[in-house]
């Protein structure tokens, strides 16, 4: 659970990377900037800062933010009430992007997985996405991604979100947001 | 049907105008820029530019260009093959946009319909859209938009676009792209 001052610091960031990215946000859309530190308290290495436009029963459409070298652990996206589980599209908007999926690892990869818990980042197959460049998943397809050096403003474009079904490699991540 | 001198200009500007919102596009998606005259030959007034990211079976998301002024003609999208029509989510990144759709017509719109087709355009419910401001649209809701003085950049998020099936006001209009 992260403090009351961490959860503000966090949003006014996110805000500024999406400004420099060009991306106008409304006033109502900035507070409510949803940090995410999976429930692990090291938001700095592991979370996500996200803007979510539109998630109807059929579409969703949300920015993502990350600081530099900021990571969303590893998970997948699994079938839901008969349904396939979610597919998404990664646009990287601004900055840099090292995205991992099933396939043959990468040899020098450029992601760094958060310290003492490397057991719990399994796919090795890098995509690296600058301004412009984009990546669609398969449901159900494993996956984590981390920023570069200067942080990524990344646009996912999906089905329905149901963050609550997502399945993470580490079991000690809880999805659901806590604000101290 | 526009010239090959026209498309390429539009080609060039639509770049221009994506430029300005700070969206970067690649090579190819430049290349690729769909300019749709709707088989009027009026691209000024009735036309639309595209950059289609992701168009798969459930999730699409585009960019619209819109030059100053040019008008979307009035048009819904019907139930295909036991799905219900698209449902789009219309987002201004950069201009400003008229959206009309049923409901209270507007005294004083700030649209104008193109000239000699005003009865094809029935509906006058205004909703403007500024830059972070966005609009949901149900399955089959009869709609069209116009750019404002500046022209527009529109991020759209929907299920899969069938153009071929939309359904035009204007009988004249052909939603195929053609090019001379």
């Amino acid at each position: 659970m992260i403090s009351r001052e961490e959860f503000y610091d966090a949003q006014g960031k996110a805000k500024d990377y999406l400004a420099r990215a060009g991306i106008v946000i409304t006033p109502e859309e900035t507070k409510n900037i949803e940090v995410a530190d999976f429930g692990l308290n090291e938001l700095e290495s592991i979370g996500l800062e996200l803007v979510v436009y539109v998630n109807t029963d059929r579409v969703c459409a949300k920015e993502l933010v990350l600081f530099p070298k900021q990571t969303c652990p590893e998970h997948r996206h699994p079938p839901v009430e008969g349904e396939p589980g979610k597919e998404e599209t990664f646009r990287c908007r601004w900055g840099q992007v090292y995205l991992y999926i099933p396939g043959e690892p990468a040899a020098d990869p450029k992601g760094v997985p958060p310290s003492g818990r490397e057991d719990t980042y399994t796919v090795w197959h890098e995509v690296v996405l600058n301004p412009g460049d984009q990546y669609t998943l398969s449901p159900n397809t494993l996956h984590w991604f981390q920023a570069g050096d200067d942080g990524a403003v990344v646009s996912e474009f999906s089905t329905r979100s149901r963050d609550e079904s997502d399945i993470f490699t580490d079991p000690e991540i809880r999805r659901t947001p806590e604000v101290g």
